[in-house]
Formats: C-alpha cells, sequence, structure tokens
C-alpha cells in the first residue's frame, strides 16, 4: 500500500537491526485520517470473506482493528493482556512471549465475545515473531470458531512470523512488507 | 445521547452499587458503528474549539478517542500505563490511582507528541473518580499545553470526577450522563 509504505519512509525511525518505531502515527500517536485508509484497505482485501468479528490484541491493535471494523460493519473485540491471570473464569486464554520484551504474557477474551459461528479476522500493527496472532489462533481454536484471514500493517518478512502462518495456510494480507533495514533505511519486499 | 443511553439500557450490566458494565460494545468488544456516532456527537460539541490534539489514556480510551480524532482530522496520542517506570527520559508522566482496581499507575507521554501550541481535548470512556483525567490534566500542564475540554463517554454523575472538573472551569461533555443505578436499573441524569 503505497500511502503507508510512504508514511513509514516519512515518519519511521530505523532503531538498530530490526526495530522500526512508527510511534507517531501508529502506536503512541495514531494518525486517524490513515486509519480509515488502511481500515477500508483491509476491506478492499478480505471483503468477499464472510467476516463476523474481528480479533486484535491492546493496546497497538485498536487503533486499525478499530478502523477495519468501521468498514466492516462488524464488532471488533480485543484481547487485554495479563502480566498473570489467577482468576480464569468464562475467559479463553493464552500465552503470548514477547521477543522484544522478553517476557511472558496472558492474553484473555472473554467467552462470550466469540463463539463458534464467529468467522474471524484478525488485524493488528506488527508481524514479526506472529507471538500475538499465534495466541489470538489458539483462541480461536478453543472457541471453536473460523479464522478467515490476518490483515498486518507492517510485516517484517525476515521474522518468523510470516512463514509460521503460510506453513498452516493461513491467509496474510500486510499492507507494507519490510524485507530489511539497510543502513538504517527500510527495503520493502517486492511483491 | 439517545442512541447511547437506549445501549446502555439495552446491553449495559449493572452490578452491584456502582459499576457498569459495557464491555459488550465499548471496553472489551467494540461496535465500531457506535464508535463513529460518538466521534461525531464530541466534534458537534466541540467543534468551535480550535483542538489540534486528542488525548487519551490505554487501552479503553483509545476506541471512543479515535473515533473523536476522525471527525476532528487531528492526531490522537494515548498514554502508556506503566506498573513502574525506571526511565523516564524524554518522556511527560504522572501518577494514576485506580479506585476500582486499589493501584497505582504511571501513565506516560512522549514529550515529542505534546508542546505548548497544543490545543487539547480530553476524551475518555469513563469518568467516575477522575484520577485518570487528572492525570492527562497533569501531563498537559507539563507540556504547556491548553486545555480545550474533556468529552466523556459515560458520566457517573455521583462519583467525585464531575466535581473536580467543575471546580477546575474545565468544560465536560458526557454523552451519557449516569445519575445513580436502582434495583440494578441505569438512572440517567436529567440536563
Amino acid at each position: 500500500m503505497k500511502l503507508l509504505e510512504d508514511r513509514i519512509e516519512k515518519d519511521g525511525r530505523v532503531l538498530g537491526e530490526d526495530v522500526l518505531k512508527v510511534d507517531s502515527f501508529l502506536n503512541h500517536q495514531i494518525d486517524p485520517d490513515l486509519m480509515v485508509a488502511l481500515g477500508n484497505e483491509f476491506y478492499a482485501r478480505f471483503k468477499d470473506e464472510p467476516i463476523t468479528k474481528i480479533l486484535t490484541v491492546e493496546s497497538s491493535g485498536i487503533a486499525p482493528a478499530l478502523a477495519a471494523g468501521m468498514a466492516f460493519h462488524v464488532p471488533v473485540v480485543f484481547a487485554r493482556k495479563h502480566k498473570s491471570l489467577t482468576l480464569k473464569d468464562n475467559l479463553y486464554t493464552s500465552e503470548v512471549y514477547s521477543f522484544t520484551k522478553k517476557t511472558a504474557n496472558q492474553i484473555a477474551i472473554a467467552e462470550k465475545f466469540l463463539s463458534s459461528d464467529d468467522k474471524v479476522l484478525i488485524v493488528d500493527d506488527f508481524l514479526a515473531n506472529g507471538q500475538a496472532v499465534e495466541g489470538l489462533i489458539d483462541i480461536i481454536g478453543q472457541a471453536g470458531a473460523t479464522l478467515e484471514g490476518v490483515g498486518i500493517v507492517i510485516e517484517k518478512t525476515f521474522q518468523k512470523g510470516r512463514q509460521l502462518l503460510d506453513d498452516r495456510h493461513i491467509r496474510v494480507e500486510s499492507l507494507a512488507r519490510i524485507a530489511a533495514f539497510e543502513n538504517g533505511h527500510v527495503v520493502f519486499a517486492q511483491d
């Protein structure tokens, strides 16, 4: 998606070998007009699927997921993150390891908001090692719901998340795909 | 706002003396179409103010704040919550006490996303004891920015948050105002 790639080139900041900071428009400060465009693009790519619900994880996933929900006119559910959960009554939970923070979190969704009738689109801000998406897929499985696809704002193709999802034949649509960082600049994957 | 009051009556659940659960449409599962309506209503009420930025706190504030940002076409910044912050470089921080959870959190916003030129609208999902809003006001003060008003989705008029803001002559617009809970039902304040 050209609009997004241009924005990443203009406002993204490459830190070290594999970190892209997009906190000026995606995950701390948010550009609402850009979110509308992203939501519409997710809709364009998945509109032929019978999506009934959009799933994401707090907090950075909420903005693009909500924008997608506005385009699909379906509910958005965000999983809550907890350091640990003592009480798991009426919750689907899964453990998610963060390679960035080197910590494990429980993510949880109330059982009443996901059922076996649901056709789910997962939306998240980043796909890197794929742990958050794997946790959501685990929860979708617990609910007996159907995963229709995964919509990602920014994918880093050189980390293992994409391969994990491809191996499971899950449809992934990423609006920007980063193949590498070279000398502090972003190199986008050629489709 | 009639649409919101009707939705609270239909889908809100009153727990005990002073808790209203709206996790089916506002703060766990989100109704995107309702968010668009809320965002437009915030715009209708504050459109004569020269708003340059919308501020909220993760995670429940993000959806209504983003919807407001879409109506105003201005950036939305969400404060991140931390149990404790050891590194405060380049951050505005404030301590927020949660009466519900009986814990204190640090909230933080990167300094680069709030400046003395900004005219800020705070948006949050609930106004109860007002601690989150007070923390954001503290941060706005640190940045030397101007607070133009506070937009709240659901206010509980019987808790002390509203009075705190009135005492400081801050304009507050709440889209639903709850005066009391009686026998498990919501009693809305008469304007």
